[in-house]
């Protein structure tokens, strides 16, 4: 037997129905925020995923030559696409330019649980203004989005990239430096962190009061510890968060992001059901249109891990509604096939989903059948009924049975 | 600046709207005929597509060694992945199993007008028996989906692999020199057909008469030509057609497959106005899960080329309908702005689709942003309305202006 690919996955039509159902719930949700869907190609050129993330991406991600000889690779992630389409196309459409997005992603690691080679991101990205306005609008949206879904439990943390960057610049880190100490920061790996810190000549006070802000998490009063454009920042955030109702936001300081394209407000949401691999969503305000050769643009986005935001959901006890179908149809003996494929046509184009018996097989197995996909009716056709110019309605679940006359059939179904 | 990768699209709002709503009444058409989703990875071990397309099929599609030195390539068609799902993991399922499925397909060749290195396909197979019962479900499937898209202009041809294949075994044509001739005869290139007949022993008027067989075009009728089992199933279809008021149906014999898995009935669908490049659809029985491992099974299943039929649709000036925003929030002055905020989070989870101003504009700049996005209402928050507890509600299209209580703002949108 052939096998799928390590790291992938095939989804069957349970599995399928559920997800289709989420996606269309947090499209949904996308939409009632004014945002737009777009779609990039599943592959790119290298140097897009290589400029965003730097060169040591390459080793992550599944990069080829394709037989032009072109560096390709299957998308890591979806803003970088999201942003180059914005810097090729879209650059002269009406501010903000607030769009959406869903699709596969790919990355070369050891496969492992609930981590796969090819996983699901549901994204946006908000494209005009620097302003708190814009960052509340983004983090509403994910959050809105996770309430719709029915996530019971998950958490926000919004931090500011600034607030560290401002304390590194004042302690005479030069921008080199800067970002190297931040990711340490990030992976709370204080031990290299502060190294780093005292190589680029910090004393240990500075080092110390460093790594008290990225442990400041808590309510907005937090904020108090902190002062300058940052705070504003986030307290404009906060109060607009407030209107949405959504109480389970927290500051984090601690939400660093090392790379040089963030360029404020960061943050992440958790589902604690998770466990260790709790983080559903991260995002923050960047600009990467310069990287890609536009002009420099604020924007702010987040990207919702799918697969994982799923997983929540499930370990939270979520169930997809019940697969059926409306009428299963059951020709009995040969003469009434063709009156059963008329009916079946009839229903169908009526928008009355409709099976019907393919097999020629006996009433007894159809009714089997018609148990197994969950038909909420079964409409027998037989000589009995042809007679009649009728048809035996039979309710599956009750067993009640009604001889229905053929041209009242689409008006008593529509009425179920 | 990055440009995308040749022979690849990005699709921006406009084009996503369309496609999204295309898609989704193709899989709602699927449903009402009791068919479910399924999904395969992206990409599949390369060995999928040479087992069931020959080894010449590396050379026109994405085929690339991962870092695991595995030849893997970005699947080119969907028929064989569904399969091979079938074999590792759905054999088992009730009879006759229906799945659909719709996504990314790649090839690599030279792009041009209409044709593009990724494209998209929908699709279905209906597992279980060889009946004419399930081919023309399969058909009628197919044809009902043009149908419910509103595309006028289509034509069906149905045929049989099986009469051309009888005729050359007949003629004492061996099981090795049979595909090479029905591959020339399914291209028109009748010399070379021809030639290879005459090579494998056939007299002349054997060839004629095959030659003349690939040339029967027409109603049902002209299946008074031909004669034997592929007749009597042929003759089952259309009658099951004939149901479903398709009636433009043709046999048509000269629908060949060179392949060894097609087992009977073929067809192919077009759209007359795409010119040359008219099919749309392309569809048979086969078997193909004992190729890949599994017991052999009937199958019966179409592709649509999602691409062109859009296409299609759009060269007969279909028109999707215009996008727009239930209402667009305009906060006046700063003291209105958390009130703004207020009313579209509150309008946004009744599911009422809401913009709002991010941007401190003025009136009349978010006016005609309001415009620019086809909102339907603007709902102005201003000093004046919040000290009535109300605000004014604009018609964008009549200009009309209401004054409406905050208390009862949901349930007067809901009414509109």
């Amino acid at each position: 037997m052939i096998q799928r690919p390590r790291g992938t996955r095939d989804f069957g039509p349970d599995e399928m129905e559920k997800r289709r159902h989420l996606e269309a719930a947090m499209r949904r949700e996308a939409a009632l925020f004014g945002f737009r869907e777009i779609a990039t190609p599943i592959f790119e050129h290298t140097e897009l995923f290589t400029l965003r993330s730097g060169p040591n991406v390459v080793e992550e991600i599944y990069a080829f030559r394709d037989k032009g000889g072109r560096e390709i690779s299957l998308r890591p992630e979806l803003t970088a696409p999201a942003m180059r389409f914005f810097v090729n196309e879209l650059s002269n459409s009406a501010r903000p330019l607030k769009m959406f997005y869903f699709g596969q992603c790919f990355r070369y690691e050891r496969p492992q649980s609930g981590r796969f080679r090819e996983f699901f991101q549901f994204g946006a990205e908000l494209i005009g203004d620097p302003g708190p306005e814009s960052d509340a609008e983004i983090i509403a949206l994910a959050a809105s989005i996770m309430r719709r879904i029915g996530l019971k439990q998950y958490t926000v943390r919004i931090g500011h990239i600034g607030v560290l960057r401002s304390m590194l610049a004042d302690a005479g880190v030069d921008r080199e430096a800067a970002p190297l100490i931040l990711q340490k920061l990030d992976k709370k790996e204080y031990d290299e962190a502060s190294q780093r810190m005292r190589d680029a000549g910090m004393d240990d006070e500075r080092i110390e009061k460093v790594i008290e802000i990225t442990n400041t998490v808590g309510p907005v009063e937090v904020l108090d510890r902190i002062s300058g454009e940052a705070r504003e920042h986030l307290l404009g955030i906060f109060r607009i968060l407030q209107a949405y109702g959504i109480d389970n936001i927290q500051v984090d300081l601690g939400v660093v992001r090392g790379l040089d394209y963030y360029t404020g407000m960061v943050f992440e949401m958790d589902a604690p059901v998770l466990g260790a691999e709790k983080q559903i969503c991260g995002g923050g305000s960047y600009s990467l249109t310069e990287l890609f050769g536009g002009e420099k643009t604020f924007s702010t986005g987040f990207g919702i891990g799918f697969d994982r935001t799923l997983l929540a959901l499930e370990k939270e006890g979520y169930q997809a509604p019940a697969h059926g179908i409306d009428v299963y149809v059951l020709p009995v003996g040969d003469n009434a096939r063709q009156e059963a494929h008329r009916i079946a046509a009839q229903l169908r184009q009526a928008g009355i989903g409709t099976d019907i018996d393919l097999m020629g097989r006996s009433l007894s197995k159809s009714m089997k059948y018609a148990n197994s996909i969950n038909a909420r009716l079964a409409l027998i056709v037989g000589e009995k009924e042809m007679a009649q110019g009728a048809v035996t309605m039979r309710d599956m679940v009750t067993g009640e049975q009604t001889l229905v006359k053929r041209e009242d059939l689409v008006a008593t179904l529509e009425k179920l």
